[in-house]
């Protein structure tokens, strides 16, 4: 058993990157890979590289690298992956169906098990396996709590009392699209993908320049 | 005119949350705001608020707080928001597509003017104002070099092409939606938007727990 509270949190996207690419250069026909090449391919120094992987025991073997299935395996276990995980999407616009028929998610063990939306118009629409259910039926989901991960793809003015209501049917991780801070307890993790920040980002640095 | 190259640019994603709110605030009717409302808005603290605002001079009036339609024109001008920004657009599969067809961009300033794909079934196909046109004719856009900033959303393989093709045509800034770590010049800004990675951070969470 991999000890995985003690790998911080901060370290976990880099994981991500390094599963990302070791999978692909797998892929490749390649067996073994250095913490150089793979700090090259994933933007990260060397030492970065050695010290994120050393929170889980000894892969290196000087001289050769990294043995790239073992890696894997380990790596794929501790970022759960080791598993398929069944999401709800609640908001069905242009962000939220663009996910239903996002095909990256199902090969990453992230499946869309659940899409709920209170716009008459969507509700009853099939995107492959998923039937678009009322909101008002959202709390059926919680029968079993067998859901822990959400998608909020709504307007900013309804996207609390949404992530409120999948709170209370055990959801514990949500990615939310709106553009609001939601607030949450301690025991749940959100992460923002706020595109209108990423790009005021840009014109920042861009009108800088200019100043 | 403001001291922009005095402002961190790890405070702009910051910015962009204070502006976001006091032009929902505003809308409300609101005239001035205090740091720690501002901060329980944004979910910041009061002391990161001051500190933020504190680089562009004194708005700060004790006791009444900040007058909002000033600081909206300030952060405005600060973040290049007092203009549009076109933005040119390659791959419009389910995410491009869902970018072409997401009204939330045009009313932040970023339109997107431009969109190219590989696949014949897509070019010609209209969005809006919007055509999108063969990838092959993308070092047109550089003609005048007035779009500065791009979004990827290609399959992983083509991620790097399409990036030096773009900066080739004067694209100093991508978001990039391609699992792919770009390489670029220094005078080059990527920010990715990677859905899997953050997804993973999810599952090695929720992994951890049970653990």
């Amino acid at each position: 058993m991999l000890e995985k509270k003690k790998i911080p949190k901060s370290a976990t996207s880099r994981l991500s990157l390094y599963l990302r690419e070791i999978t692909r250069l797998e892929k490749d026909g390649k067996e073994k890979i250095s913490s150089a090449e793979l700090g090259d391919y994933t933007g990260l120094t060397d030492a970065q590289v050695r010290k994120d992987l050393s929170y889980f025991g000894q892969f290196g073997i000087s001289g050769t690298g990294y043995d790239i299935p073992k890696l894997k395996r380990v790596l794929r276990e501790i970022l759960g992956k080791d598993r398929m995980w069944p999401i709800v999407l609640v908001g069905t616009g242009n962000i939220g169906s663009a996910l239903l028929r996002y095909p990256g998610f199902k090969s990453q063990g992230f499946v869309i098990k659940e899409a709920f939306d209170i716009d008459e118009k969507k509700i009853g629409k099939r995107y492959g396996d998923v039937t678009i259910k009322d909101i008002k039926d959202i709390s059926g989901i919680g029968s079993n709590g067998s859901i822990k991960i959400a998608i909020i793809a709504v307007p900013p003015d309804s996207a609390q009392d949404v992530a409120n209501t999948l709170i209370k049917t055990g959801v514990k991780s949500i990615l939310n699209f709106a553009p609001v801070v939601l607030k949450v307890n301690n025991d749940v993790t959100v992460r923002n993908i706020d595109l209108s920040n990423e790009l005021e980002n840009f014109s920042f640095i861009l009108s800088s320049r200019e100043a």
